[in-house]
């Protein structure tokens, strides 16, 4: 048997059977921004304390947010802060990480964004130092085609309004950032794919690095890249790649009850239709 | 005592001790892709749900896959998907990755294949990016001596039907590919083989990126890496070679009673002859 | 809302808001030091049995050190040895790597130094090998912006007092030097700021060969540097900072009782306020 | 206090303290090997099934090898082979690896050698293909000083007896040797020796690559390495190490018990003096 069909059958036949077949557990926004967390951790996103991860809450103009002091992999529904506009903590114990303060200055100028995470891992932070963009040469990394900004310049520790201000002008209209000395940053319109992206950015800067060291990372057609973005970035296809890493970060965790969802045992285990 | 003897002599006898000695569990083709699914995991080749690994069924036409949306250490023989030569589900849950389009092309090409393992993992990702092919310059990755083809073009996401025929007449008479800004392709007359391929192309892409990272690669005899070649690729050494994979990959881990070969629980110990 | 301030006012609240929020356990010097083995353990710093650290103890001249022979993440409270400044055991059975002799001369010429880790780790030891002193092009390296002294020369296996004079020399008015085909070393006025600095040298040392593998590391404002090195440094800081890194070496580790503090059990559990 | 003594006398000093403190558990000989098999396993050596590590047993012309089938990290006192100089198996089941072959020649042409340990590990086959030696320029490396061979053309796979002719003849009078387009060999007077040298080339040749990578690596004073070489191979101070990483080894692994030395069960446990 050979039937041959049109490219476009075969993206409409796989957005139809992932909205049928792509389930996953209805987490709460707290679950799901500590979930992010633990990822980016078993990631080896960590730079000792730095890096933070938010998302918009239910309250306009308030925001759930990591505690400063407390590890990617030490977030917990639980020990998340909701603060205000200002970092101003509303519920919870602790304080915020002073750096988030640029968080607010992406959120109010990009109204659709509802979670933006930052770190400043290994390979990401390499890359950051000789001056390049994000290449995007692989399949797996167009996620980040014509969708990650370049910020050549590094304007300080970003605690102040200064700082906040540049890096939102600075992503403009991407999802994504590379941020020279400094990290990556990625602000979406869901937790799972600010998590997803920030997951790939890294390994994308791994890709970039390796081959930057062993030869010419030669380039791919721009049309194609632009396909494979938009079939990757597919909600249904974020939402079972943050499901797989999920899986994955709570194997063996003795907290993993903490990330059941609502009236269901299911998130700590395998997709069952 | 010096005895000196033909190095054919000592080719024969290996073959001989190999027959008596390396015996392997009678595993079902469900556990043995299964099988290979958490060894490659082990391994490192997951690139998020990228990567599918797919085997021949008993009916002509059908085949093994694993569900999309599942990591490939989370295969069991138990979820894994029976598929027509149209990717339609004839038993288990879910849908198979659009992308195993391509490997009916492959099969349909190629009679004597009887397993594909397609996986982007770093190094062959890396690798994949600098415009060049496999390099065989050491013992070990000999398995890919005049074995291994390169396909210098993406054709993009590879779930339509003219990335098929593209990827299916690069393979040509080889046992594998390496795929440009995308990853590797085994396709094997054995499940076995497949899984072994797969975990030495990426070790061998490994040694190539570290090695043109510090110098310029040294050639080896075309003729002692043919010799090395066909002693590797020996059926009983491959068959040693999973086996010992899947010891490592099941150690430890809760579902390894899933791999027990039916009316034994010996896959789980070292081999007792 | 839109507030915006100068970047000193941000300076001057983040302080106060450490100052409550960052409470640390009172451990004694003998688990502070135990832990900071169990750290740079897992953060890959063994070369075998080399690597040293000490701490002064509470009678001046004397000193805790590990035990020879012990690896770094077999450091506990009650196997560390009490020597006085010529090495002879007060407390404790073992002897002190001989190395440590050169401790002794920095200890002697510096009176505000309280704490000495001397480790051989995988990236410092390779960029130790290149004739380059460490580069401060990162965020999170700015610890050591004008804080690293390099040693360009190795004067052999340092257990004699010649060694000791010129390491002892060539730290000057540093926290912090890159002995060449060497190794690291952080001599600091408390142990936390010693075990913070090694962590991050190490890390420094791993971004500047890949940056370096790749392209050519782009320099950064020293004004900017400077002010990040200063809030990096921060006493408060840098106890959360080595809280964190104790939280996570301690996880699992079936002799974390050991390191409860006097009083406590906290110190395995997340910071509670 | 500031005693200054002539280097000399702290060399004396030392050797006398480790005479003193560095007691060993007394293994026996299937014990250090498969010890040394589990060391090499962690520390990443496997490439397969490829690598064997042999020791001389009581009487002679015959030896202790590992099965070949089972992986480094699997040997057990119990599951070595005992082969005559023909590789015939006198006690055990199955067949040694035939490339054992060339070590019967080692032992033969070498009769102070008591232990050979030849593995494919990443870094050093890496190095192995680009035409270079090891390069000895950092204190934990200078083992190699002087005392690594290097066999720059491959010879196919060793199963016969002119490939152990060749590689015999290439180590000459040193402890070890790198062979291109393979890996690398120690042979030395003791088991222990044989693992600690082991467990350092790989960690020489992987400073080597990453150095390389980066810059130029710098040349050390030959007369210092020599020292440090000397130093570093005294009796007691290569069993402490090999002691420190059987511990580590051992550490969590369930076969512990097979390891304690006759009449005692400290081998698991801290040196106690």
């Amino acid at each position: 048997m050979k039937i041959v069909r049109e490219k476009s059958e075969y993206h409409r036949q796989t957005s139809e059977r992932m909205a049928k077949h792509f389930a996953v557990p209805h987490w709460t926004a707290r679950q799901k921004l500590a979930l992010a967390g633990r990822i980016l951790g078993m990631e080896g996103h960590d730079s000792g304390l730095a890096g933070q991860l938010s998302a918009r809450a239910e309250k306009p103009g308030t925001y759930y947010m990591l505690r400063f002091g407390l590890g990617l992999e030490e977030a917990s529904p639980d020990n998340l802060l909701l603060v205000d506009d200002d970092l101003n903590v509303l519920e919870g114990d602790g304080m915020p990480n002073p750096s988030n303060r640029f968080h607010l200055w992406v959120y109010r100028a990009k109204p659709q964004v509802r979670s933006i995470m930052h770190t400043h891992p290994p390979y990401v932070s390499a890359l950051s130092m000789i001056g390049v963009p994000l290449s995007v040469a692989h399949m797996d990394t167009t996620l980040f085609h014509d969708d990650c900004a370049w910020l050549p310049e590094w304007p300080g520790t970003p605690i102040g309004d200064e700082e906040g201000r540049i890096i939102s002008e600075a992503i403009g209209e991407k999802r994504a950032i590379l941020l020279a000395h400094h990290g990556q940053l990625a602000a979406c319109g869901t937790i799972e794919e600010a998590a997803v992206l920030s997951i790939f950015i890294e390994r994308a800067a791994r890709l970039q690095l390796m081959a930057m060291s062993a030869g010419r990372i030669q380039a791919i057609d721009p049309a194609l890249a632009g396909e494979a973005h938009d079939y990757r970035l597919k909600e249904r296809a974020i939402g079972a790649t943050f499901y797989y890493f999920a899986r994955r970060a709570l194997r063996g965790d003795p907290e993993a009850a903490l990330f059941d969802a609502p009236g269901t045992a299911a998130s700590r285990h395998h997709a069952a239709e």
